[in-house]
């Protein structure tokens, strides 16, 4: 039997490896050790950009055939917060109450050390695989992102590799095990709205011009009414105002300039272009308006600046990868999951340039937080539902 | 003669006095030399407070019998700005093409120098006056006006004065001497609305409360519908929001809190604590209202912060004085003054407390910019404006 069958064994390893982004910290060597012993042949590329960190990635390959399932995550963990207030110390690992406690024990070192040991379980049971089994595996998650996933799928395909379906063991799960698998994402674009007035005394309005009036009406066209309702599997797109700044001390001056910065996360309804587009026009309809700017006939004074690359929405089409994710999850938990195309983006928007790819993996709960923590029994039934998949996705004709 | 009958002699000595707000530059000692050989009575006033500096003022009566006139103002200036910007320095009160230039030309050492100037002329016609004159002259109206005017009042009212009526000196011209004659100033608030939010992520808003969304719904509460349409005697009351801050510099992350700050300019249709429980109304109801905020049953959380002594609507109700004040004009200009409310606060919002009160002073278009200068040919009018008031004030049935 293979060492790395076991999950627990395998996260206690990789959490006692203080990886947190940028820092290697040891998890992709101990990760290399534990998938050595299995038959892969792996690779560790550095990637780097002017101005942030070398950061280390690992790509492994078991088998030369198709076809080819990869299995993609990360082993840097967000900083541990107040290590004071943890119970238990964020990289010892420690086991209290059929849990193990420790920074990335469900984000998500604790999915990678369920597909080794998954993939450890299948070959006990049945020798190579009937085809190709890859993990791709960053460093660069859970920071700027710049040197990871994105440059790790490059430099793959750029050496011929390709991919059949991938899954992605993000913890995917509200409350429970089998609760939830990820077909899809939203997309994710921001942008700043610049509005320009003309500064003043509070006593002349007429002699100045109040930004604030025209930055309040944009504001509202950018809320009012609803881009949608909902697609039939992505929940409504949603706009957030997540900061206005005036910054004016004086309270009798009317200010000179006021800005907002805005995220919008969109369903399939919409492209990252025809959603720039709509704003636009909702902006400009309301800079037009008078209602809150009595008397002023020339339209509020805007720009909108994009401020980073937007994230494209996308749904998972490959019908047999989501059917046998969701039995294996099924066989496992007795629970049929929900397919779910909900929260904020993951690697998967990357990956699934290069093939179909589902998102499966433990219970959310803690992740960021102090305490970040699993229980045993879930290490377990991930594994089982990965062994399940691996099995079911190699059988011909599943 | 008296030496102190020529307004240009006056201003030019006043203006050599660097009087930047606190200090006194020489321009009260100046004031004081002029007013003596006058007959005036005159003291000079310390008033001090814990973190702010000592501040000279003075008060200077001239005859022990009523009825007594009194004439306000202030010998501070506010900063030069760009020295190197003006064409004559603006201490110096050079004179070119029949202006004079300097700091405080027209706001308001040259509404003193002609006062004084009238007074010596008055005294060269008639002798004494029939009654009492008195100057209340502070050095912090430009200031944070703590040590000034109103303790400057506190303190006279203290020793027994008490004042018939009183014309303050500030530049109430828009564009020529005699266009018009403040007969009372808006009353003005301040406060700081403060909304308390949940933070959160911008993927997951039903997790998090953006109190953006209900910081808007408040703002547009607080600048519409108008408060009202004017009344007889003063322009509309009007809010301006003068800042937004959040200062959220993440794009994913809904922030916890948002505030604005607002200023408002009423009019005699409120007082401040009914505008105040206008705008507490206000607030309680938009903060119930749904538009920007789908699906959330709590209201707004907010708090509302009244950050400054609010400064109250007055109207002066001395028909005597207005129509003097106002033939004076005439007389001297061959225009009738429009008898205004408009504009910002002044030092007369103190005064109408002690006795009615009008301003009148010289034209204000280029106070407290660069090149702040004044025509000779109106500290001439001016002088004569108040001479005419003095005899008119005095005569006995007019």
């Amino acid at each position: 039997m293979h060492a790395a069958s076991d999950p627990v064994a395998n996260l206690q390893t990789l959490i006692r490896c203080p990886s947190v982004t940028p820092a290697e910290g040891g998890a992709l060597a101990a990760l290399e050790a534990m998938l050595k012993p299995l038959g892969f042949a792996i690779e560790r590329p550095v990637f780097s950009q002017d101005g942030t960190p070398d950061i280390e990635n690992l790509y492994a390959r078991l088998g030369k055939q198709g076809p080819h399932l990869a299995f993609a995550g990360h082993t840097d963990v967000v900083p541990v917060g107040d290590e004071n207030a943890w119970s238990h110390p964020p990289f010892a690992a420690e086991i209290a109450g059929e849990e193990m406690f420790g920074r990335g024990a469900v984000d998500m070192k604790g999915g990678i050390a369920c597909f080794v040991a998954a993939i450890a379980r299948f070959l006990d049971q049945r020798g190579g695989p009937p085809g190709s089994i890859s993990l791709i595996i960053t460093g660069d998650e859970e920071g700027p992102a710049l040197n990871g996933t994105v440059k790790l799928l490059d430099w793959a395909a750029a050496k011929g590799e390709t991919w059949d379906a991938c899954v992605v063991g993000e913890p995917t799960n509200p409350g429970r095990l089998g609760d939830m698998i990820k077909i899809g994402r939203r997309g994710s674009l921001s942008g700043r709205v610049r509005v320009a007035g003309t500064q003043g005394h509070a006593a002349y309005p007429h002699l100045a011009d109040n930004p604030v009036r025209g930055l309040l009406m944009l504001s509202e066209a950018l809320l009012y009414p609803a881009f949608d309702d909902g697609t039939r599997d992505f929940q409504p797109t949603n706009l957030e105002i997540t900061s206005i700044d005036v910054g004016n001390p004086a309270t009798n001056v009317i200010p000179a300039a006021a800005s907002l910065a805005f995220n919008v996360r969109f369903n399939d309804r919409w492209t990252a272009e025809s959603l720039q587009a709509e704003i636009h026009n909702r902006l400009d309809r309301a800079a037009r308006r008078r209602k809150l700017r009595p008397g002023r006939r020339e339209p509020v004074r805007f720009e909108i600046e994009w401020n980073e690359r937007p994230s494209h929405v996308f749904l998972t089409r490959d019908v047999r990868l989501i059917k046998l994710m969701s039995e294996a999850v099924e066989d496992v938990t007795g629970r049929r999951p929900e397919l779910s195309t909900s929260g904020g983006t993951s690697d998967a928007r990357f990956i699934k340039d290069y093939c179909p790819v589902v998102e499966f993996g433990l219970v959310g709960q803690t992740m960021h937080m102090v305490d970040e923590r699993v229980a045993l029994a879930d290490l377990e039934g991930l594994t089982r539902i990965y062994e399940r998949l691996l099995a079911r996705w190699f059988e011909k004709g599943a």
